[in-house]
C-alpha cells in the first residue's frame, strides 16, 4: 500500500468515528473526539514521532525531534472536528499527510534541522460552542477568556467540557507558542472548491486566506394586495432584493476571481404570502477576497449600487456590515518553496487564494504561515459526505510536503 | 348627518365588534359575527326593509319588496367577515350602502319594479375554515359538501359551527337562488387598490373580476462554500430565483395595466446560511388579469422566460401551476348603467378591473353580475387597519347605487 492509499484508508477509519450514524459528525471534546484523537496518537507514534499526546485543551500534539538539541520548531496541523454531516478529508488530511511525512523520514532515520510539530486541533469548525478556531487561537496566544462560559446546546460550558475531557483550563497559558522558538506554521488542506479540479492539477500554492465582510440588508417597501396594486406604483421589497442580488453577482463576477460575493439567505419578513406584495425583505451578503483593499472596494461598490436601486424603487434601505475579517496572506518565502516542491513532483504550479477560513489564519502576525491545497473531487463539493480526494492526490500532496520539509529555509 | 357620515359611523360601530381588541378581526359563525349580524338586521329593519334575518348558514338576508307581487329580485350584498386585523370598509360597505339606499327609497315610500335583496354574507375571506366565499357560493348553488367537514383551528367543523350558531345544515338547498326569479347580482366594494385614488375619482365601474394563476417554482442548483467556489462556476439557485423575479416584474409591467404579477414568497430551502451558496430555492408567482386569454398569454411568457434563465444558469427548474381561477367579467348592460349613474353624479367615468376576488364572482354563469368600486384612501391600502374611505365617497357611491337602482333595466 502506498502513502496515498494509506491516508485514504485512515480517513475512512476516522470518518466512521461519528456522533451520528451514517454521517461524519464529530464535534469538540466529545467521546468521538476522544476516540479519533487516540487513533491519531497511535498513528503518530507508529509513524515514528518522538512524543504524541493530548494537550490541556483537547488538542493532540506530536513532535518529531530535529537533528540538534534546541532546534527551532516548524508547526503544521489541521482540525479533527467536523461540521454536521461533513466530508472525510476536511481538516483530517492536514493531520494525516504530515504523519505520513514523519513515517517516511523515520523510515530513513532522517532528522530535519528543526523539530516538526504536528497538531490535530480539537476545534476549528465551531459547531459545539459557536466559537471557531479554538485550538489554533489558543496556540497563537489569542484565546479569549470570554469563551470559557460559552455553552453547547445542552448548557455545558467550554470550561466544564474541557475539565470533563480531562483537560485543565488553568493551564491554558502553557499552550501558547513562543514565536522566537517557532519558524512558522504550514497547513495542507483539501481545497473545498473546484479551481484545481477545473485546471486538472492535484495541488496548488495558497496565496492568502481570504478576508470577509458580512452584511445584513433590510428593505422596507409597502405591502399590498397582489391583485389590486398596479405594477407601476409598487414598492415591492422582494423585487428590490432580487435586483440587488443580481447586482452583487454581476459586480463580483466582473472581478475575474479576485473576489466572490454571495447572497446566502433571503426572506420576506413574516414569511410572506402568495397574494401579498412583499412589504419588507431581509437578505445577507458575504463578500471575500484574498486582499483586504480589494474586498473593501467591492463592498463599497456593492453598497453604492444597492443604495441606488433602493432609491430608484422608493424602498427604504438599511445596510448593516456587522462582520469584518481581514485576510491572512501566506508568507512569500514559503510560497516560493511550496512552488518548488510542487514543480519537483512534475505538477504545474498554480497559485490560488483560499476562500474558506483555516487554522493557519490564527497565526497571522504571530508566525509566518502558508498552505498547500489539494484537489477536491466531485465538482469541488465540501462540508458534505460527497467530498472526495483520490489516493493519487493524497500521495502527491504528501510528497510535496516531504520535499518542502527536507529543503525548508525559514 | 348625511348618508356618507352615517355609513362611516356604522362602519365604526361594526369595526368595534372584534374578536381581538385593538384590531378588526371578525370571523365566520362566531359570537362577534352574531353581534355584527344582529346590528345589521336592526339597521335593515330601521331603514325600511320588509324582512330581515338570519338564513340557515349564518348569512343575513333582507328584502325590500318590489312594486308588484311576484316581482323578480335584484340581489346585492357583500361580506361581514374580515381578515385578521382588517380594515373597516372591506365587505361592510357593500352591505351598508344598499341599506342606505333602502332608507332613501322607503323615506319616499318608493317601490322599485323588483324586490331588492341585500345579503350580508357570513364568510368570504375564508379565515376560519380555509374555504372562501361560502355564503355566496351556497346561494349560487355551488356549495361543496366536502366543506362541511373542514375544521377551524380548534377542530370545530363547519357543520358543527353552523349548528352551534343556530343554523341547519340539512336546509342548505333552500338557500340556492333560482336564476329564473333573479335579475342579477350587484356589489359595491372599496377598491382595495390605488387606481381611483391616483385618478382623483370617488367611484369607478368594474369591468371584470380578475382571474388568477398561481405557480410554485422550485429551483435546484448546487450548494457550495461561499468562499471557495468562483463566481463563474456557480449554480446559485437564489440568484436564479432573483433573475426570474425581475423578469416577471418586467414582463408584467410592460402590460400597461392589463396584468399584474407578484412573487410573494421566496426561500432558500432549509433557510440557507450566510456562507453557503444556495443550492435550492422556492418561490411563488401570482399572475392576474381581468381577461383569461391575456392572463394565460402572460403566464406562458413568464414560464418561457424562467425556463430560459434556468437553462442558461444550468439550474433545474420545476414549474407547478397549481391554481387557476378564470375571470368573472361584469355584465356589459350593467356596466353601461353604472357608467350612466356615475356620470349623473358629475364624476368622470372610469372603468377598471378588480384584481381581488369578491362575492360577486360566485354568481358567474348563474346571474348577470357587476360591481361598483369606491376609492380607497391611504395609498390604496386594504386588509389593514389603515384602510380608509371618506364620508364624501361613501355618499357619492350610495347616490350612484340609488340612481342605478331607480333606473335599472335587466
Amino acid at each position: 500500500m502506498n502513502i496515498g492509499e494509506r491516508i485514504l484508508q485512515q480517513s475512512e477509519i476516522l470518518g466512521a468515528m461519528t456522533e451520528v450514524q451514517g454521517e461524519v459528525t464529530r464535534t469538540y471534546l466529545t467521546p468521538m473526539a476522544k476516540r479519533a484523537g487516540e487513533q491519531i496518537i497511535a498513528w503518530m507514534k507508529e509513524a515514528g514521532c518522538d512524543e504524541a499526546g493530548w494537550d490541556t485543551l483537547g488538542n493532540v500534539v506530536a513532535r518529531y525531534r530535529g537533528a540538534s538539541e534546541n532546534a527551532p520548531v516548524l508547526m503544521t496541523g489541521s482540525h479533527m472536528d467536523s461540521v454536521v454531516n461533513a466530508g472525510k478529508y476536511d481538516g483530517l488530511f492536514g493531520i494525516l499527510s504530515p504523519i505520513a511525512c514523519v513515517y517516511a523520514l523515520a523510515a530513513q532515520k532522517k532528522r530535519l534541522p528543526f523539530t516538526f510539530e504536528i497538531v490535530a486541533f480539537g476545534d476549528e469548525e465551531g459547531v459545539r460552542f459557536g466559537v471557531t478556531l479554538i485550538g489554533s487561537k489558543a496556540m497563537a496566544g489569542r484565546f479569549d477568556d470570554a469563551w470559557w462560559s460559552k455553552a453547547d446546546a445542552n448548557g455545558i460550558t467550554l470550561k466544564q467540557a474541557v475539565i470533563d475531557f480531562g483537560g485543565d483550563p488553568t493551564a491554558l497559558a502553557s499552550l501558547t507558542r513562543d514565536p522566537k522558538k517557532y519558524l512558522g506554521f504550514i497547513e495542507s488542506h483539501i481545497e473545498q472548491g473546484p479551481i484545481l479540479l477545473n485546471d486538472g492539477l492535484s495541488v496548488g500554492v495558497v496565496t492568502s486566506i481570504a478576508g470577509a465582510t458580512r452584511v445584513r440588508v433590510n428593505l422596507k417597501g409597502l405591502a399590498g394586495h397582489a391583485g389590486t396594486v398596479p405594477m407601476a406604483g409598487r414598492k415591492d421589497a422582494l423585487a428590490c432584493a432580487a435586483q440587488m442580488t443580481l447586482a452583487i453577482e454581476e459586480i463580483c463576477a466582473a472581478g475575474n476571481g479576485e473576489v466572490v460575493g454571495t447572497v446566502g439567505k433571503m426572506e420576506v419578513a413574516g414569511g410572506g404570502a402568495m397574494n401579498v406584495i412583499p412589504g419588507e425583505a431581509n437578505f445577507t451578503i458575504d463578500i471575500r477576497s484574498g486582499d483586504d483593499a480589494t474586498r473593501l472596494a467591492y463592498v463599497s461598490r456593492v453598497e453604492a449600487r444597492c443604495e441606488a436601486i433602493a432609491q430608484r424603487r422608493n424602498v427604504s434601505f438599511a445596510w448593516d456590515a456587522f462582520f469584518h475579517l481581514s485576510a491572512a496572506p501566506c508568507d512569500e518565502a514559503h510560497q516560493a518553496q511550496w512552488a518548488q516542491a510542487i514543480a519537483a513532483q512534475g505538477v504545474q504550479v498554480k497559485h490560488l487564494p483560499s476562500g474558506a477560513g483555516h487554522d493557519a489564519m490564527s497565526f497571522k502576525g504571530v508566525l509566518p504561515l502558508s498552505m498547500l491545497f489539494v484537489r477536491c473531487g466531485n465538482g469541488g463539493i465540501s462540508h458534505n459526505p460527497l467530498e472526495m480526494m483520490t489516493a493519487d492526490d493524497a500521495e502527491t500532496a504528501t510528497r510535496v510536503m516531504l520535499h518542502f520539509l527536507e529543503r525548508f529555509q525559514a
